[in-house]
């Protein structure tokens, strides 16, 4: 028994992207997409569409970008589709041409709850160019809840095709998950629901099969767990989990073999006591990817005091 | 609110001993013991208290056996209560000495469901003795439900004063251990539940969090998750999760950052593919242990090789 609408969107090129600006190269690129397709997974995020008068082509690699002739030399169109991301703020919407003429067939849309309004906007002007468009709002885990339920009203009255529960800081309990998925859910009829988790405290897994369970729709995860920080959901779990015999395990076992764990050991996602830090106490993790290359650096400054330094500047708010 | 009736138990030195040979530095030790104490944390797991005719005290560290001396040269009787483990088969009961002569607190008895009644008879000897007991049931994942609930019946009738769910092979989801959890409540009035779990699917956290919810009042974690393969719940994470005001997390931050960090760069316990794939499989992990000792000697031999020859053995049977 499985829900043959579930769908798997694997995020590595985007999300790992964080953790090297971008700069994977093109054949590795396109053995991941492939690979990908071969498992079975519905939709590859292969980047940020992002704006080039806010950001440099010198400094970021192209999946920071996701020109249209870049996509079209590592993907097809096949049954596996091409997402990419905007982020309020850094998008230019001249650079989207009609779905038509482009091998993208989702834009994902990023913002924050305040930004809701300009998130929108995006999101109606994509669906006019003929895209399939989610919404997808951060770091819920930080805003009052009637602030949340007024930012699902609002987009509930759009035509966003997905809206995305975005657990940013790796905070939630399996609890908080089920609660949101049904509020999303009963906010936003005929919507999908997406699911989007970071491992600091090592629930993305079973937070993302929570999220399922309480009748999401779409998943979010990267190859070997590739995301900023602590990471991600990992697509291999997520396909160990999946019934459906329309996926395959082993495309996946060999992308990661032959690429993510050496890009594990050079780049370092994953699990960490600092991330599990800013995890528990619902902060960004920039403090502790700061952290983290001040060690690599010789710093001498313990954890205990890390962590005592978080817990005083929540205090004093 | 919380459930102060909750214990927190570590197995660090025990299960992590499997990484080590339990070839722990006493000073090591003792300061894990008095971090730990310091921390809150209920239970501390010394080692298992091997029978010296099974195995050579060259072979294998202080821990391995637990000698009462041992114990006494790194822990005091306070609020944290000592713990040690026996295996059915592997214990010489005559090493035991009444708890009024002991430092031990409470004896783990682990055996697979088949030696429930040799398990018991250790048990039986240890309450009489006067130590707590608890009986920690292996690998019940591979373990047709009725034997199971014939173990249960038993033990049931045993004067045990806690009964372990032990997912040995990390292939639980939270439906599962929600079951199990609630079916040995159920089956066992007036005794306490304990949760041990694996990380194999990145679920050993989530689970132990799920068992809790349901009912479970002893929750088994290590420091940093040592433990054999994919290893355990950690410590931290449990201690993050409590809400019990006798609860420091910060303590058990210096240990691991003392201490275990650099143990973990060197055994490499925790998440890796080849484990997965045994979790996902509901096997051993030790072919798993082998595939990695192979590719660290040079081995080519192929993820998806090691996948599939599993899949073969099992759709054989």
């Amino acid at each position: 028994m499985y829900r043959p609408e579930v769908k798997i969107l694997d995020v590595t090129i985007r999300d790992g992207g964080l953790m090297n600006n971008w700069d994977f190269p093109k054949s590795m690129v396109k053995e991941v997409f492939y690979g990908l397709a071969e498992a079975g997974v519905d939709y590859v995020e292969l980047g940020y569409r992002a704006d080039k008068r806010v950001f440099s082509t010198d400094e970021f690699g192209p999946w920071r970008f996701c020109n249209e002739e870049d996509l079209r030399d590592v993907a097809y169109e096949c049954d596996t589709k091409i997402a990419v991301m905007c982020d309020v703020g850094r998008t230019n919407l001249d650079d989207f041409v009609p779905k038509s003429e482009s091998i993208i067939s989702m834009v994902r849309v990023a913002c924050y709850v305040p930004e809701v309004d300009e998130g929108l906007k995006i999101a109606q002007y994509m669906k006019d160019l003929g895209y399939e468009v989610s919404l997808n709002l951060m770091a819920v885990s930080t805003v009052e809840e009637g602030l949340i339920n007024e930012a699902l009203r609002k987009i509930a009255q759009s035509r966003v095709d997905l809206v995305y529960i975005v657990d940013s800081f790796g905070y939630y309990y399996s609890e908080h998950i089920r609660y949101l998925t049904e509020k999303y859910i009963h906010a936003l009829p005929g919507k999908a629901i997406g699911i989007h988790t970071h491992n600091n405290r090592q629930l993305a897994f079973s937070n993302s099969v929570e999220a399922l369970l309480a009748g999401a729709q779409f998943v979010d995860c990267s190859l070997y767990g590739m995301g900023r920080a602590a990471g991600n959901c990992t697509t291999e779990l997520i396909l160990s989990f999946m019934d459906n015999p329309k996926y395959d395990l082993r495309p996946v076992l060999d992308l990661i073999e032959r690429y993510f764990v050496r890009l594990k050991e050079d780049l370092k996602w994953g699990y960490e006591l600092p991330y599990l830090v800013t995890g528990v106490l619902n902060q960004h993790p920039r403090t502790a990817l700061a952290y983290i290359k001040e060690q690599g650096q010789g710093s001498k400054r313990s954890l205990r005091d890390f962590y005592e330094t978080h817990i005083r500047q929540i205090k004093s708010k």
